[in-house]
């Protein structure tokens, strides 16, 4: 199923991504390069896997689960800039701003962020829900990194739950409200999703050996969280087995 | 009924804008700041006249006009960067990155762009459409900027059409749609913005001394573009006077 799903995320990224001939030529292909392919995507899984889940069919949350990667590529590009994190490589590869320069870095994650929501407008239904979603997502994620970024003592409560949780929980809420879910459904996935998003950052700071709780603390809300989010899938009208099987693999993963 | 109008969009922004206490406080402030108060607002304008035009109330376009000029105050912001034009100032104020800092900066440009997604999502008809338009206009002045910036010979009517028209095409035809006008009173604006967006650029052109055609060539094509535009208005179902007095405005305007 996992096969199936990526396969039509690669299918839909490659359908609203500039075709290589339009113009600027440059930017078709540096946004192709920021978003890459075959990456483990994560956010678009989770997206259509909600709306089976809510009743739906994985097509349906196809544009949003498209554009929910190109938000967070967008976000990647952004990250790695000099002013930033000043990351010259990424997946192995010069980072964006390393390969086009620094200007264009910015340009092209500032498309990617247009493009996420000319994508998130194609969904087949509940489209304005769709898109004030991914918008508390892009405004969240940024306040997550501000606060990151900030001098002074930070609060990691808050910068997990809008630099990392906000993007799983705006991919979950897509797919079930693109899949038709009622709001029981939409709830029940937003629940799941913060969960999903803590245990993964939580579990991200194991595999850097640098977590702000220490090991043991952390690896006792990574088991919570998933925890929490697997008991969130109870009672929902579809099939959420590749939710649960999602949350399960994620604990104890590579990089 | 300028005033009126600039009532409506100032009201709406303040509405849409994170709140002075909403955390972290420096992007709200930041945000806050960017965005300015009292600016011309041709944008916003352009987007409430064209849904009376089309038939519909000023107030029904308020959100849409609100996102355009979020959309467009966020490319101002990246526009001033270092890495970009490295202007150190903007409206006789510090640039965004001069009083705040580059990263902030890119990230508060980051969250008026997601803002103004949100926005446009809360229009009361024809949301998806509306998006859609307010997506192409981002990508495009990215394009129009990419264009602009890149090395070798330009190709000024696509930069024109795309870093300045493309705004003003989205905002007329977010404010028509909002205001429920049929596909041709759309059509019809989206041929006035597009001849408004051109003459109001030849007419910088002028008023910086600096123009790529020359200044008999460029003063001809003011006059051109901007016939072009009141033409445009011929035949639309409510009252396209502001729109027409807009367009008769801009020639001859100071900066």
């Amino acid at each position: 199923m996992k096969e199936a799903y990526l396969a039509i995320v690669e299918k839909t990224l490659d359908e609203v991504m500039p075709g290589a001939l339009e113009r600027p030529a440059e930017l078709s292909e540096a946004m192709r390069y920021a978003v890459g392919t075959g990456g483990k995507r994560i956010r678009p899984l989770i997206c259509l896997a909600s709306a089976v889940a809510a009743g739906g069919r994985a097509e349906d949350a196809r544009y949003p689960a498209a554009a929910i990667e190109l938000l967070h590529n967008y976000t990647l590009v952004h990250d790695d800039l000099p002013a930033m994190d000043n990351d010259t490589e990424r997946r192995g590869r010069p980072s964006v701003w390393a390969k086009y320069g620094e200007a264009n870095a910015i340009l092209v994650g500032d498309a990617l962020q247009a493009l996420a929501f000319k994508a998130a407008a194609m969904a087949p239904r509940n489209v304005g829900r769709i898109v004030a979603e991914l918008a508390a997502a892009g405004v969240g994620v940024v306040q997550g990194q501000i606060e990151d970024i900030a001098a002074g003592e930070k609060d990691i409560p808050f910068i997990y739950r809008h630099k990392t949780a906000d993007l799983f929980m705006a991919a979950a809420v897509m797919g079930a409200l693109a899949g038709g879910g009622d709001d029981r459904a939409v709830e029940s996935l937003r629940a799941y999703a913060l969960n999903l998003g803590l245990a993964f950052q939580f579990e991200d700071d194991l595999l850097d050996g640098d977590s702000p709780y220490g090991r043991e603390e952390t690896e006792r809300r990574v088991r919570d969280a998933t925890a929490a989010a697997l008991a969130a899938l109870e009672g929902l009208p579809g099939d959420s087995s590749p939710l649960a099987a999602l949350a399960q693999s994620l604990v104890g993963r590579k990089k």
